[in-house]
């Protein structure tokens, strides 16, 4: 019903619909002041007035004033007319609406899983059996550190599947992996570390994170042996051991050795960045560097790139002398990870699922990382074949740059990323990454034949 | 299957279970470098000789000798003897496992909703519901200021609920209301704010929060209108108008109006922190004072009091000029809420399960404020019992002291909270805050009796 009147010399058009009462008469009313239809200082109809035009009982006006008026809408005055109140400074068109993501038409971005196939019945069946067995009084704060449940079955987890050396009581669970990341480097960054070290190239992301937090970052070469320590002089270090992001290398047992030994002499903390360590697609399983020291290398894992990035959870192994300087950065945080998906992801790791869906994907991926590289044109040189959800992709030097075959596949809707922002400094070889694991099932094989177009396309 | 032998001069125990296969045998051996059975330096039993005492094929041993060489765990050399190679600082004994929260006997603490009455059957079909009908793409990375179907979601309902001038635009998502304060804490002190005013009393973890982010934390009177803003110089201020934690008063019409008027013209940002603002009692509404100045005032909210804690979902409403800050101070952070949960959250306002719980959940906490002041003793003189899930106890000169009826209700295992660690400053009248919500329906009563009880021992 919108009614429109001037009886008490306010032209009022009220969007109310009765049906919605007196809750809905007052919003209306609200929404009237807030546009400027009822202006600041006029007075409003009678509650005699405005209830004979509306048809309703006038005590339901008066009420709705009442409200008004304590809400700070209307001003009342002993023997003096309502009055509106309100002269706030007040929103004249509404703002565009947020932008949502959009995939491209064939997504080959890198890290990230094919989040079609996220076991969403097993996902589905673990929180029901959360809800039904785990005491309600758990689904409260969550303690610092995270769920006990999950950091148990984490322990577990970890020891046998990665081979890490984790007591709960040294694994704190957080949001994801960034977040683990910067509260880690506000914790040692209030140690008196000053500069991280990451492998050069790596993910600009994580280095404008740590800087965001204080530590400056420097970058470390990567050979085909790993990253190399030679020059290493940083007090922390960021490497991805297992298989270094992006190119793909394992770090070799005697940079392990090096790297370890190198950090017990001069006090280092690495961060072992563990992101795809569940996908190894040969027999060269190789665990975690942080068994060899657990007292100076920093665990991190994720379930980013085994379920969904949507379920925000991560986690890292710490050094014991880290794990109360890290429980007092989560408090100073503010935010931590959802007990009830913590519960949900433990009951999923202990029922068996989550090791099923990581076997069912690691032959998915391996399926689709030796399409890709058997339709590859010879002009590309893939790196990091052996694990993982990516090839980076080399291109050689009287051959496409980068930029053409970035271009190249803009044109053609392809999502994937060039090797240009991953590197720290100027004048280094172009390449592409390519992700074979975000495309859905369906789609890859189409996915695949327009990158190789795109790559024939800008061949000379 | 344990074997122990010294052919190879290395005295060996092997917890190995055969049906583990060479994954088992690997972390076995890993195990036994680990804690020293097989030390640094020494040889390890041929391949051959291995594989004999363990009964296995020859080529299993040697593919676990060369994983362990490429961990680091063992050292290989042409020609030489493969030798154990770690020298890391291993853990001697594990820690004590983390300690899991245990809820009092009778759970009278405030602030925390009845968890027993979670809607575990809506929030599953929500959940089923996102997870069938959202694109998989959605369970991305999530956009920074929250999931966009959130988002839209929560401008229709905040403002059909407490008027709050929401438009999604200005809507950010955060890990519940922790996270939103740490976050607009320092948005606010990277803006050159070094102090804020919380209301005297208040919830100290909050504060100390606040401080821990950066702005020292000063006190403003709470009188029987709410917060005295006549000493107010502080560029910013949080309040929760509604009903003031812990007093339960509601902020006067005359002081939300100089309250805004006093932000605008100093330029200050006032934070309403509408925790319980859905639990009104009685029929006096009472909107929320961010419509009156949405540029002056950031509106937050949660589902800790209304759903459970667990779920980590709060949300903040900001003036324009601060939703670009927010998203930079959201990417530092590193942290968002999983999009799973705010679709989800989504979903279940959008199908009117959130409001028919909050419905069910006043009604029923309505009766336990009912029954819990009809069974107090004059002795105690009740505040703040118009909305929420508690009231404040005020203790007489004479009567029991705050310490006295502290310790009656510990002997009894009654969970609930002093007002001492509210204060800002000493000499403060003392009293107890009574939740009434975070008992189950069926232990409620009990708890009730419990408390009585304990008042009536310590009363003189």
């Amino acid at each position: 019903m919108t009614l429109s009147w001037s009886s008490s010399g306010l032209d009022v058009h009220l969007g109310w619909q009765p049906e919605t009462g007196r809750t809905g008469l007052a919003a209306a009313i609200r929404a009237a002041i807030r546009d400027g239809r009822w202006q600041a200082g006029a007075a409003v109809p009678s509650t005699r007035a405005l209830a004979q035009d509306l048809g309703v009982a006038r005590g339901t006006v008066t009420r709705v004033y009442a409200d008004l008026a304590a809400e700070g809408y209307l001003r009342t005055a002993q023997g003096a007319p309502t009055r509106v109140a309100t002269a706030g400074a007040l929103p004249q068109s509404p703002p565009r609406p947020a932008a949502r993501e959009v995939a491209p038409r064939w997504d080959l971005r890198p890290g990230r899983p094919d989040l079609s196939a996220f076991p969403g019945q097993a996902w589905l069946a673990s929180t029901r059996k959360v809800l039904q067995r785990v005491p309600a009084t758990n689904l409260g704060y969550a303690s610092e550190l995270g769920a006990p449940e999950l950091r148990d079955t984490l322990a577990v987890y970890l020891a046998r599947s990665r081979g890490v050396v984790a007591d709960p009581a040294r694994i704190v669970v957080c949001n994801g992996y960034s977040h683990a990341l910067t509260l880690l480097t506000r914790v040692l960054h209030g140690k008196g570390v000053d500069e991280v070290a990451f492998e050069n190239p790596s993910l600009r992301m994580y280095r404008d994170l740590v800087a965001a937090n204080g530590p400056r970052v420097v970058g470390a070469e990567v050979d085909d042996d790993g990253i190399d320590m030679s020059a290493l002089d940083s007090p922390a270090v960021v490497v991805t051991a297992a298989h270094q992001y992006p190119m793909g290398v394992t770090l070799a047992p005697h940079r392990r050795a090096a790297l370890t030994r190198w950090a017990g002499d001069s006090g280092a903390i690495v961060l072992e960045d563990d992101y795809d360590g569940e996908f190894r697609f040969d027999n060269q399983q190789v665990g975690a560097l942080q068994a060899l020291a657990p007292e100076r290398v920093v665990y991190a894992g994720t379930v980013s790139k085994t379920l969904a990035p949507a379920l925000r959870l991560g986690w890292l192994v710490l050094p014991r002398s880290l794990v109360e300087p890290m429980r007092a950065a989560i408090v100073d945080s503010g935010s931590r990870p959802p007990v009830l998906n913590q519960l949900t992801l433990a009951e999923l790791i202990d029922s068996g699922g989550y090791d099923r869906h990581v076997r069912r994907s690691r032959t998915e991926y391996r399926s689709r990382r030796d399409r890709l590289l058997a339709a590859l044109p010879g002009v590309v040189t893939p790196r990091g074949i052996s694990a993982g959800l990516h090839l980076t992709l080399m291109l050689p030097d009287g051959g496409p740059t980068e930029t053409e075959v970035l271009a190249a596949c803009r044109r053609r809707a392809i999502g994937l990323e060039g090797l240009r922002s991953y590197w720290q400094d100027e004048g280094r070889p172009g390449g592409v990454i390519v992700g074979y694991g975000a495309a859905a099932k369906h789609a890859f094989a189409g996915a695949t034949q327009a990158f190789i177009e795109a790559l024939w396309e800008v061949t000379p």
